[in-house]
């Protein structure tokens, strides 16, 4: 009997779990929101995640739901674990992710090194953190943003009313995420594994290239990295898995500031883009990792296969046909590169795949990945 | 719109074709034996191989044909090619995989290293040839045979009388295929991608471990090989694809002589068991190799990643219960073993997985592997 692993989404996330789940001999069944979903391969139902008696059906007979996204409601968390089914992460860990206002409020009792922050309810209270803070800061809504998505930079309290007016019915009472503009030299993602028993696994913290609030470079390991930075941004992943009780891939945002500190940005549970790297890069992919947490079995390492892997993200994919007819052009001059695409209809700035480089020097490394993305583009 | 590569035969080569198939973005389709077959994930088609009718309609709108074995009849390959459609590796070339009077008939001509042989008819010439070569020889029914089935050393030419009486028959008019007791030191192994365009990329040549004439180990590269040994093996193969026509991968099996030869022992036409290790160990493995050669795609770089690479086989798997109950240990003790399984019931002597380990120092890289294997004994 295999074991068997329901994921509730049908996305590339869910889509990047198939390989490792053939490869250990895991069976693999996606809950997708439609037809022809990245992740249509494993597809076992097509289904709304908000929906308690389709997430139900779904889950009776697999070992562990698990997700694409973070998007599914409490009450359906809360009804998966009443019915007895293991959920990983589970709706304690979830909701701070879900809700970035009760993540700023979980880390701070936990101490993480976070960026300045309030809740505001009103324009008054956002104008008043933003004269506290030199004029301007970033307002983000609380639930659902991605990407860049719900994420302001504002200059005046009136930048926002649009977005206190829609909040007004939120779980919160309206209230809005403030923090301050970080002034940071890069971005950083820590990325660790904590299955349900307790082991927890650190990857190599990263660089973390951003255009347009999207992912678009990651440089594995972060360059120019010191060993107090390595072992603080570790020790800042592993406290926040364990303090928030995460089990699954966790996948920390992090600024690295002009006076050397390390600040939270953003949190994810599931496997990010910030690991896609890890795919070619290190002995066990963030895929394969995940899998391995939520199911409870001893998590695999999460060390470096070569002294540097770069991931570029294909975004937006060709204006004219489609991935595939590009393939030929990137492999002929890319052979060591590593082209995964994601089985979606190219569309700008969509993420619609990526490439893996992996090697000894970060020049090459870095140049064999831009150019054979650069074959997707246009 | 994705490439589409039609697969027939739904065994563990099938299986192991998925993943770098949903990695790249390729539509694998596959025409499996029966249900719940070891690549039944992309089973889109249950049909016996041999049924010309069922082959064509699997094929009728992929790209390329393709296989998990070299068993599908001549005139199903003909159909196939007279139908239009692109079949790799071809029926031209697969002849020498399906027949091994055949092969060593061609590699003769092609002045391909070979151990003395020849195809007997009835006792007298194979008592001649037992005669000629120190009363000990290799007898080989000419077609079906595989992992040690089919071979037979015999020192009487009686001991081969049932199979001249069964094959009496065959297209071979009866004849089999005896080859002289090769005084060997090592078995080594060399693969070859090709594709139809005339690319060819040689992998590093490997050292295979057989027990009761079933692989069970391979270390890659080859250890204590001279450059003029790694040299030659390339060239061999190299020489093979082209001289045979083959396209995709391409696998040659070789003895190393106590007189510093390299003889071709057997040839296969598909992914093989000497280059799994390549799944973790190589830039490009052999599956997804296969696939670009098949589809005409460049070629990815075959190097390896690591110093060492070995891969140990699962050879019957666990006596009690399913493989996966024995992953929490294997993977505690483990954790930087990638262990493969094939969703095949155990049985004694079926290979149902494999473990790959990479590292620097070879000692450690084989016991890593040895040692997670075994953990799905007994």
């Amino acid at each position: 009997m295999s074991l068997r692993v329901g994921v509730i989404g049908g996305g590339q996330l869910a889509r990047m779990m198939i390989a490792p789940a053939v490869e250990l001999g895991v069976e693999l069944r996606v809950l997708a929101e439609d037809e022809g979903m990245a992740a249509s391969l494993a597809a076992t139902a097509v289904g709304d995640y908000r929906d308690a008696a389709a997430v139900l059906a779904f889950a009776h007979d697999v070992d562990v739901v698990t997700f694409d996204h973070e998007h599914v409601p409490q009450p359906v968390l809360r009804a998966l674990v009443d019915a007895g089914v293991a959920v990983h992460p589970g709706p304690d860990a979830l909701q701070f992710a879900q809700d970035k206002i009760a993540m700023r409020t979980r880390l701070a009792e936990l101490g993480a090194p976070q960026p300045d922050w309030a809740a505001v309810t009103g324009t008054d209270q956002l104008q008043e953190f933003l004269d506290a803070h030199g004029g301007r800061a970033v307002v983000k809504t609380p639930r659902g943003g991605y990407d860049g998505k719900g994420v302001r930079v504002v200059s005046r309290a009136e930048e926002a009313v649009d977005w206190f007016t829609a909040l007004a019915e939120d779980a919160n009472g309206g209230a809005l995420l403030v923090e301050e503009l970080v002034d940071f030299t890069r971005e950083l993602a820590q990325q660790v594994a904590r299955r349900p028993s307790g082991e927890v696994r650190a990857y190599p913290v990263v660089e973390t290239v951003q255009r347009g609030g999207v992912c678009a470079e990651v440089i594995a390991p972060a360059p120019h990295a010191s060993e107090r930075l390595v072992e603080v941004a570790a020790r800042i992943g592993v406290g926040i898995a364990e303090g928030l009780g995460v089990t699954g891939m966790l996948a920390v945002e992090l600024f690295e500031t002009t006076d050397d500190r390390l600040l939270v940005n953003e949190l994810a549970m599931r496997p990010h883009n910030s690991g896609h790297w890890s795919q070619d890069g290190a002995v066990t992919g963030q895929f394969e990792q995940h899998l391995r947490a939520v199911l409870d079995l001893p998590l695999g390492d999460p060390a470096a296969l070569a002294p540097w892997s770069v991931m570029v993200n294909i975004l937006g994919g060709p204006t004219r046909g489609s991935l595939s007819e590009r393939f030929a052009g990137a492999m002929a001059e890319h052979p060591e590169a590593k082209i995964h695409t994601y089985g979606k209809q190219p569309r700008p700035g969509r993420k619609v795949g990526h490439v893996n480089t992996v090697g000894d020097d970060l020049d090459d490394v870095t140049y064999q990945a831009r150019a054979a993305a650069a074959h997707f583009d246009g």
